[in-house]
């Protein structure tokens, strides 16, 4: 069986965990993002927060899909990517309102011009447009393109995000408490301020799901879009970016490129009505179903009713040797986005998300326990995850 | 002859300068960096900045310097490069004091272990308590660090600061005046804070500095560190890493790897006393010495005495096909900061420079003319520069 580190990814990443010890963790340590006082204006009511991330090995695939189709509004998605896994991350500590974005795009000046970096630059607009109306405001203060073809096969696109909320709204998940539900909010779908149907892949698990599902022709075409020391174990899958998903409209290539959804506007409405009754945000990137489980003490969590699993990632699983046990450490699964809240909002939070249209549902439970753990019960399988 | 296309670089960027065209460009428009309105605390007096850069291709060379040599030290010079290619930056419009930092490192999982990282964000750490005596604070938000070696061939060391200023300290270069004097700041020696002396190399022109300089040998060898689109053009130059770098104490390797220098505490001080007598602040990153002509609108910039050319800039061109005109146009050939005054004070800011050990001269002057240009008169030839 092929496993992560084949393919050149760490997935729980010991030696960044190890490399960071020491460094000061901020005004809430062990929580989802890391705030700071308030340095810049010198208000003891606030903190700030900086955040840097990016659309990751997504960008390769955008890569191989336009070659092949010479379509370049994948990299309108990237944009998207690279923001959304900034924008959300800051959802979970209560940073709704206010952004300034900047970012660093760097290329294969052989391989990538202008008129993809015109697509990217566009798709950073366009998603600030469409959060306007929700009034989530992002201003864009400009970036850096840098031509370094000698550190970079195709493209990366990486952004950081900075904003200043008050402390008494920031969400500490570090004090998640037991006998809250946990809301999932769907990751697949098509919301009311999305184009088209989102497969849900997001922007996590993307070099297992390439490798995967595609098939190994990519890999004689295009060398540029993996690393050499993988090459064993890269493009195993058997399937075309232009075959169909089952059970939807998407190309493959086009569901796994499918733009990482934000839930900026539904975690917005629903913190300005029921945040005090809400213990913790979860956004599932790596560690999938399993990220609840680095937050909190002695609480077991508990999730037993997931959304049936969406056809994308039902391709993944019937079509690799990856375990259920991996699928639901790698993958979101079908929701991204966690709330943990007071059983009494529970049903107001889903109609608040499915207003939205972004479906949402119970999906579980946390519990005090001894020990934290994560328990996923599937209509197959039961998951037990520790810490 | 080579030029930099053929290396994978496009010096001038101009698909990426249109791809830009049409992006807001802030409260002032055509400065050094852009500033945004305070969105994040809502002050009418202040602006913000967020500023995104990295450490390019120099973390290719620190990666075969430290294959070849064991020595992981040089990946604190690369965390040192990142961070100071943003602060510098920020210096030219006047913000010298407080800074939030966070950065982003995509890696080889393959290539680059923890041992690695550790020492990047040792040198990030190192940095930050460099500059505190000195009444510069820099707050570390943390950061991400993310396996995607289908992207990156090595280590990419990417950074962001973002900070607050008063409007009435904002320096707009692109209001530079005529009858000022250009005080340039060396790039070389040794400043007060620094432990070594220092090859004034930054971090531009790296792509060429490397393949210009350096043996063929480290192309069978470091397959990795390098585009594979430019191998016909890549390590066409003679020298070993370890080869002594003439009239210093460095080897070749470790003074292409000269961590940039920093200039905050110098303009830190210029700016507190003589900030009403600058009518510009250049950082001569990309474009090196032809930096200016980017800001400003009929200005004559005449530079008639740059300082004598550093060992590593002397070894470059003595044994490169790069013209003068176009070694002028990639490095920073001895001043890496320019401060352009009022006459009257000139002297002054020397002094100030020199009290850090940071070798001062007025390398020329701003006149009034019908088109901006840059004329750069050289003890063997003139240079002329146009918009």
């Amino acid at each position: 069986m092929i496993n992560y580190e084949d393919r050149g990814v760490s997935p729980h990443k010991p030696d960044v965990k190890n490399a960071i010890i020491g460094i000061d963790q901020g005004i809430f340590p062990n929580a989802f993002c890391k705030a700071i006082p308030d340095i810049l204006c010198g208000s003891k009511d606030h903190c700030l927060l900086l955040h840097a991330d990016g659309a990751g090995t997504k960008s390769s695939l955008a890569y191989i899909y336009y070659k092949e189709n010479e379509d370049l509004n994948v990299f309108e998605g990237i944009a998207q990517d690279s923001l959304v896994m900034n924008l959300d991350d800051l959802l979970c500590v209560g940073a709704v309102d206010t952004f300034i974005l900047s970012n660093t795009i760097g290329r294969n000046y052989k391989l990538i011009n202008g008129e993809i970096l015109k697509k990217i630059i566009f798709g950073y607009t366009k998603m600030i447009k469409l959060l306007e109306p929700y009034g989530i405001q992002i201003y864009n203060c400009g970036g850096e393109t840098a031509d370094i073809g000698d550190l970079t096969r195709t493209i990366i696109v990486d952004s950081v995000l900075a904003t200043r909320i008050l402390k008494k709204n920031f969400i500490d998940c570090s004090k998640v408490k037991a006998n809250h539900d946990i809301i999932g909010l769907a990751s697949f779908g098509k919301a009311v301020y999305e184009e088209e149907y989102n497969s849900g892949i997001g922007s996590n698990g993307l070099t297992a799901a390439r490798h995967e599902i595609l098939s190994s022709k990519y890999k004689e075409k295009y060398p540029e879009s993996f690393a050499p020391e993988i090459s064993n174990f890269c493009y195993t899958g058997k399937f075309n970016l232009n075959d169909k998903l089952p059970n939807t409209n998407l190309t493959i290539g086009k569901a796994i490129l499918s733009p990482t959804r934000t839930y900026a506007p539904v975690i917005k409405e629903v913190l300005n009505k029921y945040k005090n009754s809400i213990s913790a945000v979860f956004h599932n990137t790596g560690g999938g179903q399993t990220k609840c489980l680095n937050f909190g003490n002695n609480i077991k969590y508990i999730k037993n009713n997931l959304f049936p699993i969406p056809p994308i990632f039902k391709l993944i699983k019937e079509n690799t040797s990856l375990s259920q046990y991996e699928m639901h450490r790698v993958f979101n699964m079908g929701h991204r986005m966690e709330i943990v809240c007071d059983p009494k909002v529970s049903l107001e939070i889903i109609k608040i998300s499915e207003k939205y249209e972004v479906e949402a549902r119970i999906v579980g439970k946390t519990e005090l326990a001894n020990n934290s753990s994560l328990t996923i019960i599937t209509p197959d399988e039961v998951l037990e995850y520790i810490k």
